[in-house]
């Protein structure tokens, strides 16, 4: 676990924006407004709507949530031909068992594939109806059949569920890797706030923690939990625990305040008497 | 890349059926439906829900869409520690930016950490209100924050989007390698011995964790270190060195007996003057 303030990812637009998303004949005009809303979550805005059933409508406008500029900017087209013809990569949504075998690829695969292969822009992804998915023949237009792995006992993965999904593998494959260089750990969310800075927020060094294992040993060993004659594995113990924690700074400095704190008040307690 | 003929992938159920989806408050019966078709496409179906504010209802089990036999077993509880009671590993989704950096993990990496860390389960991962996501409070629960990496100028993943993602990635996360060999998990060096025993390795649980904090702050009011009026930042900073620190029943009982040891010792000091 890594105490670097990790920055904003950064996503490779021009990967986003090479990326169509074909929905074939829908039949509700809800799911495309849907289906636009999961896309612009992504950062996708190329839509074609292959011979939809009902478009433009007013249920699309209200269920699309915002990404209306996804709607107002879909470009319709009759036939799927139309829809692929400048495309480079074809990438079509299907569930598996199909007769005839075809590259199967997994959603993450696609988006390998699709960062890779930078001279195969623009990239379409096809989706089926909302029933029957693909037909065969629109399969046959493809590179790639893409299989969301879903539970075989209930696929039941409405239309902007898997646009979302693939949207995500999509955005996720666009992400440039700038800060690659160290650390792939854990970075915190960045924000300071109130008593925090920057400083406090620093991974503590050895000398700062050993500092504060030592001051609670001995606060250990005057309230006498700890017996030096007889330390089994407590030390062991406790420095075990300060290692996994990870201690910035600050929270050293809080640890020893409250350890402090303790001094004082057994101090005051046993005075007052 | 597969040229497929591949065998149908496995998934291990027993992961799956250890990963809780915990609901905070949600406004709209119809989005705990969605939230548990999306679940069920997964294969997760442990879902309970905090405090909802209508449930059940025809709206959730419309919007369910078959996935009843979920929302039929969904647990309802009063307050988010119920829900966590006995989960080794609790991960918040949440959007970046929040006062008190926190460990980030993106989706994929969670599932990682859930794949892996086979001893923390069971597993929950919290979802906040519609409107304004998880409360500070709720967030500091957590060993984790998930975010999910959506596009900046449109975030508006609706909360079945959000869980939908987030299930694929568990889902993702339990699928059985083939080919893979046993995984040398990050373990400790084994060190038997002495006081320690399995029991007390094992990780503990939100319960366990909890009543700690509770005592280190009643210790804290106590020696005056911990000032309610005025908290700042120091409860969460106190629970986010617990949430790095994944501790163990046996640690939590060590810091448990040595905040006890000071009560102890003071009375026995003035006992004996």
């Amino acid at each position: 676990m890594s105490n670097s303030l990790s920055q904003e990812p950064e996503f490779d637009s021009q990967l986003l924006g090479n990326v169509k998303v074909v929905l074939c004949q829908t039949s509700h005009p809800g799911n495309i407004g849907a289906a636009a809303r999961a896309m612009k979550t992504m950062g996708l805005t190329y839509l074609v709507l292959v011979n939809p059933k009902e478009y433009p409508s007013h249920e699309a406008s209200v269920r699309s949530s915002g990404a209306l500029d996804v709607l107002d900017s879909a470009v319709v087209v009759d036939t799927i031909e139309e829809a692929l013809a400048d495309c480079r990569l074809i990438i079509g949504t299907s569930s598996r068992n199909r007769a005839l075998p075809w590259p199967l690829i997994e959603p993450r695969e696609m988006g390998e594939i699709i960062r890779q292969q930078t001279d195969a822009r623009p990239v379409a992804i096809v989706f089926g109806r909302e029933s029957t998915g693909l037909l065969n023949e629109e399969l046959q237009l493809c590179h790639y059949h893409v299989n969301i792995p879903a539970n075989p006992e209930y696929m039941s993965l409405n239309l902007a569920a898997a646009v979302q999904l693939i949207a995500y593998e999509v955005r996720l494959a666009s992400k440039i890797e700038s800060s690659q260089n160290v650390n792939t750990e854990q970075g915190y969310s960045d924000a300071p706030a109130d008593d925090l800075d920057k400083e406090s927020e620093q991974l503590a060094s050895f000398e700062e923690v050993n500092g504060l294992y030592n001051h609670l040993e001995s606060t250990m060993k005057q309230t006498e939990f700890y017996n030096p004659e007889q330390p089994k594995l407590l030390p062991a113990r406790i420095r075990r625990v300060l290692a996994k924690a990870h201690l910035n700074k600050g929270e050293v400095n809080i640890l020893r305040g409250f350890l402090s704190s303790m001094d004082k008040y057994i101090k005051r307690q046993i005075k007052g008497q």
